[in-house]
């Protein structure tokens, strides 16, 4: 059975995709903790990120990089703070949240419910920077 | 002024090293939310993780990899969580948190207070593995 991700990969399943490559997609989480809340997936389905082969693990980083990058000028007062945490869709995902504080990051924190209209404009908002 | 890690890097503070190469140092941290969570830092001092280059991200990314491969042996039972927050000290550093559950790392826990024994025989632990 496809995970969850591979079918917004295959358009199963709608999403709010920021940035996207041949092999990584990054898109806006549908449970954010914060606004610009964002998730970066290999296409490759894979459990574990530390399952991934060398090469394609770096790879990850690497396209995870340039999102951040666009975050960091969508969200300049804040850091960019990373989370795997491997035990919620069993397929490898990267969090990159903009944070002001530790408690930000918090994945036990209530989730934000955003309009289509206010997802559609943060996708703008980092698509953009 | 040198930051906190780089001091560590130095030896001018003692720390539980676990892997370390040219670039990279790999310590458990000083104040552990489990067991076994370890610090990666590079060498080099920077102060967002996100700040590196293109190629000492992904080079970083590559040592906390084969960390996270030693942690997995280690820490059988657990999911290696990745956490970079860049609110703490100013030298980039990825979190790594063996977990069992998402609540693990959530950062306003109260942190462990290891004897140096423990710390030793956790540092062993993972070396050896």
């Amino acid at each position: 059975m496809s995970s969850i991700f591979s079918k917004i990969i295959a358009g199963e399943i709608p999403s709010y995709k920021v940035a996207e490559d041949d092999r990584h997609l990054a898109f806006l989480d549908a449970m954010p903790l914060v606004e610009g809340h964002t998730l970066v997936i290999p296409k490759q389905e894979t459990d574990l990120i530390f399952d991934l082969e060398a090469d394609d693990f770096k790879e990850l980083w690497a396209f995870a990089h340039s999102v951040a990058n666009k975050m960091k000028v969508a969200y300049p007062g804040k850091r960019i703070a990373v989370a795997v945490v491997g035990l919620e869709v069993p397929h490898a995902h990267i969090h990159l949240i903009p944070i002001s504080s530790m408690s930000d990051m918090n994945f036990a924190n209530p989730r934000l419910t955003l309009s289509k209209e206010e997802y559609m404009a943060i996708q703008q908002h980092i698509v953009g920077a």
